[in-house]
Parts: structure tokens; sequence; C-alpha cells
């Protein structure tokens, strides 16, 4: 398969050509010489919630709507049921509004919160944490096939990735099938665009399976529980509080995905080995990530 | 040189067997089999500044006094002059509380702040822009030969991600010496930590040089700027507005460096040209990182 049709097959795919995305940049290389080097972007995004400022986010600037939505979506600020009335961006200003009908619970909590300590950065997390209580993950059987097709799949999709380096990638995906692939220079960016798409277009999460490059932090586990999806695998290694949140919530953590290994530290039973991992090729250099970090 | 040498050369070095950094986990590898794994811990600190708190960072737990001393430092929420009279950490609670004469500039700042738009989420990023434009990064000659002795010191350094992998380091170097190495999940706490040691023990940063293991972004140029560290290299890439920022205030950046290669792509006029490339050996497999992302 070209890389061309692989990636004609997803809904979204990376699109390293756009020229918003990467600058060209001279330099000077390990010999003195004068070179041009493609580098990403990054820009600031200032997500608000109605009237409310709620974050700066620092981004590649792609999809600024679905960032803002998701991750006003992963971080309980928008719950189920609420109506998003419109959602604006404004390219000059750098910011993104997302308007719903009236007050919404997070404003009232910002207001009790902010009168006590003056500032919300720290109920970020607990909010975070308090919407993981009632997520029930679906039953989904993971095919061992599967996880060994969508690595080599993604890894020779054409994407920033291989044009520039130094980002982020995500990919939501549906048994072998890679259905919307996002990048960004923060990992966290990167899954708050899928849930934003996700939440726009009503998309199920029952028999999804998430991709990404980037570790299994407590955060990582957290977003991909909340966003209800049963399934989130890496190329990168574990954090133990990332584990112990998955095993806690029930969700299949598999890590330290590269050419035929891989670890599952939570939620094995929904593994179905249908796989030779003997008979899997190795990666091969040119597609082999480094360190994004 | 062996590397128990190589480590006692530190003023910090990892400390990869201390037990309370990671935890064993049981799991199952793709063949089915189970199997133990080293995995980092991960853990909420909050950070308060006399009665206000600040953030609540996740961190790998060693060094809170440093890392919360650091973050505050480079927000720009501790000024110079200002006095530090104790710093408290409370391992149950989960806390570090920064303790100065009377109230800080920043929570005057953050009282207005909060007053227009509730939260100060936002006045972060734009605080430490502010103190960047009084930045003056001293001259110091940056020699090739010292930059691949450091790098190859620090890849064979016994290290947490050595151990466990999935974690992210920086180092402060002096020469082709590196002084203290300092890891965490999260790359800015590595950082944070190095700048909360420097106030600390009152180290002048004009004759050193940053090394990290992440990415070049903006947030890691600008700490390092306001840390007055007038050179930072990495394995990984940049962004371009990380890139844009070094020339801005001057700061030499190198990135890419992967035996013998690397790319400056900033304040290049720091360099002297003392070693051949040639010369200098690729990484081995064993030392050559891969995604801690």
């Amino acid at each position: 398969m070209s890389e061309e049709q692989d990636a004609g097959d997803y809904l979204i795919a990376p699109n390293p050509k756009a020229g918003r995305l990467t600058r060209m940049v001279t330099g000077i290389d390990h010999e003195g010489q004068s070179m041009d080097l493609s580098v990403v972007e990054e820009r600031p995004l200032t997500i608000f919630l109605n009237g409310q400022e709620i974050v700066t986010a620092m981004t590649i600037g792609d999809y600024p709507e679905y960032l803002a939505l998701g991750f006003l979506r992963n971080q309980g600020m928008l719950r189920d049921g609420e109506t998003v009335k419109g959602v604006d961006y404004d390219e000059d200003l750098e910011t993104v509004v997302v308007r719903t009908d009236g007050q919404t619970t997070y404003e009232e909590k910002l207001k009790k919160k902010t009168r006590t300590s003056g500032c919300a950065v720290g109920t970020v997390f607990g909010d975070m944490m308090e919407g993981l209580e009632d997520a029930r993950l679906p039953d989904l059987g993971v095919n061992t096939s599967d996880l060994y097709s969508l690595a080599a799949r993604i890894n020779r999709t054409p994407s920033l990735y291989l044009e520039a380096g130094a980002i982020h990638g995500t990919v939501l995906c549906q048994g072998d099938r890679p259905l919307v692939y996002m990048e960004d220079v923060g990992r966290h960016n990167a899954v708050d665009k899928i849930a934003g798409w996700m939440l726009s277009e009503g998309v199920s999460p029952d028999d999804k399976l998430l991709y990404t490059t980037g570790r299994l932090t407590s955060e990582m586990v957290i977003k991909t529980a909340l966003m209800g999806i049963p399934a989130l695998a890496s190329r990168s290694g574990f954090t133990a509080w990332g584990v112990e949140i998955a095993q806690q919530v029930g969700l299949t953590l598999i890590g330290r995905m590269r050419g035929r290994r891989f670890v599952c530290l939570s939620g094995a039973e929904r593994l179905v080995w249908d796989a030779d991992p003997a008979a899997i090729e190795e990666e091969d250099r040119k597609h082999r990530r480094k360190s994004a970090s």
C-alpha cells in the first residue's frame, strides 16, 4: 500500500505540506555548514468558555475549534447534555470562544473557588478525577493483529513528525483502521482535538482505541477514560499512577509498542491473541520514532 | 571511565535505585507471558506562595523544595532580591509552601487579574515573557568538544531513564562537566528543580550550559533565558517559536544532538569549533534514547 493510499483512508490525516504548520529556519550543522531545517510552529491559543478566560494553550494551530471543545470537555467544564451554541475562532486575536446556554456548572465552581484561593489552576485536576468515578468503559475485544497493523500504518502515514519532528501524534482507531490522526506540540492538545472532533460529530467511543506517541501518564489515562474509550496504546512507557488509574477504571493500557513487542499493564482480558509476534517485522530505521519528548 | 565514577563526579546525580521513585508493576508481554516492569512514579504536588495556592504539578516527587522554588522563580512570581524566609514541604498533604517577606508583586497582580477574569492561568505565560525583556545573556565560548563529551557522559550516567524510561532529564553543565542532573515526568519540572537548586545555592549562570532530553519549545527557551544561562542543548528538535525567542534574546540553541550530529539555530557565534566530528563515535544501541515523549 502506498503512503498516499494509506493517508486517503483517514477521515482526518496530518497535512504535513500545509505551509502554516511548519517554517524553514536556517542554521549551522555539526560541520559548520549552513543548512535549512523544517521546524514546527507553536502558537498561543486562549480558550474562553462564554465570558470566562480558561487557559492559554501552546499549539501548532490547526483545528483550534476542536482543541477548545475537547479541552473543555476533558476538563469537565462541558458536561453531558450541555448545548454548545457556537464556537468562534479569531485568528488575529488567537482566541476561541465556546458559547453554551447560560452559565455552566464550571463557572459557578470557579467563582466559589476564586473566593477561597484566588486561582482555579488547582481545581482543574480535581475536576477531572471527579468525572472519572462515573466512567463505565464498554467491553471491546482488541485483536493483537489490529494493534500491529495500526502501529505499522500510523508509523508510515505522512505526518508533521516525519517532516519536521518535535511533535506528538494521537490517533483514533476502529479495528485495524486509523480514523483521525491529530498532531500537536503538546501531546494533550492532540488528544483534546480528537475529543473535540468526536463531540462535534457525535462519534461513539465504544468500539474505538486511542493510539498515542506520548507517555501513558495519569493525565493521558484520565482523558481517555473520560472520553469513554476502552483501550489506549502507545509507543512510549508508563507512569505508575497512569497504570493505577487504568486498573481502577478498567481501561486496557498497552505501552512500549515497537515492532513485535508491547507490554499490557491493565485490562489484558480485552486482548484477543490472533497474531503471531514472530511473523511481525521489526521497525525499519526510517520509521523508528526517535524522541519527540 | 566506569559508570559509577562518572556519577560520582556530579554534585547531584539521578538516584535510580531510590525505592520511592519507581514501582514494580506486573503485566503481560507481546507473547502473553507475565512480566515485571519498573515504572516511574508520578505524584501531585501543590505549590503555595505564602497563603496563595499557585499550581498542582505532576512530579516524580524528589526535590519538592527545589521544584517549588524554581517554578515560582521561572514564572516571575519570585523576583530578584525577594527574600525567601522558608520552604516547607509536607509529604502527607503533598504540598510545598514557599514563604517570603510580606505580599509579593505576583499576589497583587493575581488579585487584579481574578477581578477581571476570575482565573490566573492566562497570566502565567504573559508574566514569563515580561521578565524576558530584561534578560541579558553573558558571553560564553561553547567548545564543540565539550558538547560531545557532555552528551556522551550524560547518556551513560545511571538514571531513572535507563532504569524505567518514560522520563525527562535536564542537566546543568560547566565546560565538559555535568554538575546537576535532574529527572522528572514533566520536562519543565526537571528544569525548575535546577533553577531552584541554583537559587538556593547562589550559583552563577554565566558560565553554564543547560542540556535537556526534551524538545526546544518556547517555554523551555524562555525558562533558560530567565535563568540567565546563555546556552541550551538538546537531543530533541525545535519549535519555530522556540528558535525565534532564542534569536531575540541571544541564546545559543543547539538541537538534534545525536552522536556526531547537531544543529545550531541561534547564537552560533558562541561555538568554538575544537572537535573533529568524524572522530566522534556514533551512539551505541544501548544508550540511544528512544522516545521519552
